[in-house]
């Protein structure tokens, strides 16, 4: 923290859930230094917090005082999106998964070797997914190591964060000849290249910071330095006040903007030599893994009969299970493959509106949870056709009273569903936020001293919404459900990525009437 | 259509869906009267239909042009809005039907005694939704007369076509003392008496239309007299050139502006007596009906138990299924129940999110398509939380999957969901417009000369909306999936009923970031 104040002070009220089953609603005003580290988290419930509400507002460089329409929550972390599908976000899901890929999305995926094609997409892709409210994504890339690049580039511009992977995939029969990894070799060599690539970005992107001292989009944490010995000013009391009691382990680890995560496709599309090799080269350089994983019927009876085992065991087998490895998908884990995962650290994107088209079945959190397996929510774009990770919480916590209850009404009902299966709104967020940033191993996910200032603004008060506050009939718990449930990329109005707000996108619109004489 | 030319013209990329397994693009204008009849739908693909475009377009009082990025599209019918639980939207979807109703649902509902509050909420519901592209609602109000009459008001002044529905409900267990009609003869009469009032509501804004001969919300169709003869000044050219081929039977058919309709709640709130006394009601008046019927497994186990027959047999017993006879959600409907359905002409508002909550399983909707039965979509408000019917349509798809995959994964695949019962977005939008627009037998769904101009337009360009359009991926049928998929009320531009521009809303607040020195 600067001498005279922070660097930014936001007053309002805090949402946020730091367990599944708790959420915390604060009126607040957070201290973030010039690095995007959350100093201190005033609660102005008490006396002693509201008092220094008011002096981090007063002496702060910049300060951003909600109405009361607004909420402060922390960021959202989407763990699967697949970067290159997204102009076909919305379309195409007639297709089984294995039939999708080769039909419609490694053609597309094929013409990321135009990098200019490349930038354009990523250049609407990474801002739409900020204002959003994304903060944190996982991307599959696609092979191109120089739009794979580009990508972690466009991210430092627009200043998300973000793990991205370029995809690795070299299977003769499991993917086309004009859109694959030559050989297992070069396939591995190429991930160590992009690794290597992407960490130069980062590095450039905090060199420049520290040498420029400003606040280049994205934030400045090569400052982070400075907090190596993890002093917070406010100390305790206001950890405590940002309601999450726990001090969180991460504080002041690495928290980089862009990083490197080795990308095998999924195992049908990988040799047994590419999966063995990308799992060396994660050990290797500690770089985190992301793939799918037991999605569908089809996935699952290849590797059984490919590998003589599950996919999960194939995946272990080579290495590929690790701390920090995110298995998209996972519907179809057994209860040894969920005891597999939890043993190994790795953990789940849950990505339930694509469930519905590619898994044949869906994903249960809560016995995931149960057997100690992380699990985080991702929109898997373009498998799923909705982008913001607020309405992918409003479809998991819909899909999971469908695995509750079943669909098939022809059946008894005790043999229609999976009882205890359902989650709630608050559990969705938490798995959008902290739970999904627990899994990365990220500072980020919860608004605390020691974590990053990744935040989003939502309205609940903007008459274009759906978003509706009646008086005598909702309480905060309420507003929350609301406000997870029914805003969109409209509602939000302000995103803070490593404590510096994302430029709004360059192009404004307004929804006007369209009346001539 | 008026000598000089058409009283509105519109001009633009017309998207509609004459039958469930088929979409139509046109290069259209479309001529409305002013009355809001469309006489012509010019094609400006041909050079007569072209010519006949600028004439029209020249000739008009009125021209709306829409740029490239919007879509003309019919407007929304939305079969199934519970108008009282707006203000709990997006909440308390925690508990079963049976409780749901009595701790939450009821005791919001018996607040409508005060027509005041229900004037302040049906002001903010009804341009809400007409905003997100609802033309027409089928509502269910509360018990309350007065409040009833105020939402068929509430239609007229903000121009939303709407059949009202005075709730009735006296089972001395299925209701609470406090929130029920206090007899069922009371009960008969008070739905009597709502019926008299929402057809005095509708014949005061016909003879006001008439009298003033102005385009007041909602336009007039009192000047419908003037068409009893369906001259169509274009002829069977234009009629082809919407693209919709078979002529409309309702043209120049009644087409309220509002009207009542007969609800009983459903057999669990109502006495024999009062189910009898409705069914002879709807019929001595000529009223449709609504109610809900076989939603879960409990209510259905309750008919079985109350009427040893099925929920739906009950119905029809009681003289409650009858042509235009809407029976919400339906799920547990046997293939005697469908065909008893479908013989009486009575039809199904699918509410896939809701049965996600409530109903223990998924309505089938081809099954019920087979068999004969008429169905469109509802919203469920607030049962379902998503008050936009597009994106109810790409709820609909999603759960026909997961319906036809099923969800547990432990399952054998055959053994997991129910095969063929999957939607498209092309059948999801026909039940969102054409399909129930013919159970209600209102001339409204598609644009055609005939039927009134009750009509939406969606941009595919705006750039804080998620819908992307990509040069050399994207045709007319991927643009029409994202739309419907995509789609939220900031991206609908323009919205008409009976001809006339349904208001802005009084109050628009820009998504701009808050940002303080």
């Amino acid at each position: 923290m600067s001498v005279g104040g922070a660097a930014l002070a936001v007053a309002g009220t805090l949402m946020q859930t730091p367990s599944p089953d708790r959420l915390t609603v604060t009126d607040a005003v957070v201290e973030v230094d010039q690095t995007g580290l959350i100093t201190a988290v005033h609660d102005r419930a008490g006396t002693e917090g509201a008092k220094a509400a008011r002096r981090a507002l007063a002496t702060a460089a910049q300060r951003v005082e909600l109405d009361g329409g607004a909420v402060l929550m922390p960021g959202l972390v989407d763990l699967h999106v697949h970067a290159p599908q997204w102009p076909q976000l919305g379309t195409g899901l007639d297709l089984p998964l294995e039939r999708w890929l080769f039909e419609y999305t490694f053609p597309l995926e094929a013409r990321y070797a135009d990098t200019a094609f490349a930038e354009a997409v990523w250049d609407d892709l990474v801002p739409s997914l900020l204002a959003m409210g994304t903060t944190t994504a996982l991307y599959f890339s696609s092979v191109h190591g120089e739009a794979t690049t580009a990508l972690a580039r466009a991210c430092v511009r627009h200043g998300q964060r973000a793990l991205v992977g370029r995809v690795a995939m070299d299977h003769p029969s499991g993917t086309p000849e004009w859109y694959r990894d030559p050989t297992a070799a070069a396939g591995v060599a190429a991930s160590a290249e992009s690794i290597e690539a992407i960490t130069a970005v980062e590095s450039s992107r905090v060199a420049k910071a520290e040498a420029g001292g400003g606040a280049p989009p994205g934030g400045s944490n090569g400052a982070r330095k400075k907090h190596t010995d993890c002093e917070q000013t406010d100390g305790g009391a206001a950890a405590k006040a940002g309601g999450s009691g726990d001090a969180v382990n991460t504080a002041c680890a690495a928290a980089p903007l862009v990083a490197p995560i080795v990308t095998p496709r999924f195992t049908p599309a990988c040799s047994d030599a590419l999966l063995e090799g990308l799992g060396e080269l994660a050990e290797a350089t500690g770089t985190p893994i992301q793939t799918h994983c037991a999605e569908s019927d089809w996935h699952c009876e290849y590797a059984r009969d490919r590998f003589g085992a599950s996919d999960a065991a194939a995946l272990e087998r080579f290495g590929l299970m690790r701390p920090r490895t995110v298995l998209a998908h996972s519907d179809h884990l057994s209860s040894a493959d969920m005891a597999r995962a939890a043993a190994n650290q790795a953990g789940v994107a849950h990505c339930p509106m694509s469930n519905s088209y590619f898994a044949n079945a869906v994903f249960g959190v809560r016995r995931a949870m149960a057997a100690g397996v992380g699990v985080g929510l991702g929109s898997d774009i373009a498998g799923g056709a909705r982008p913001g990770l607020l309405g992918v919480c409003q479809d998991a916590v819909t899909v999971s009273r469908m695995l509750e209850d079943g669909v098939d009404a022809s059946l008894e009902a005790p043999a229609r569903g999976v009882a205890e299966s359902r989650i709630d709104t608050v559990t969705a967020f938490w798995l959008a936020t902290a739970g999904g940033a627990a899994l990365l191993d990220l500072p980020v996910g919860l608004i605390e001293p020691g974590r990053r200032f990744d935040a989003i603004a939502v309205h609940s008060d903007r008459p274009e919404g759906a978003i509706r506050l009646w008086e005598g009939i909702d309480d905060e718990a309420r507003r929350f459900e609301k406000l997870v449930r029914l805003a969109t990329a409209d509602d939000i109005s302000n995103v803070w990525v490593d404590g510096t707000a994302a430029k709004p996108r360059p192009t404004a619109r307004q929804r006007t009437p369209i009346v001539q004489a």
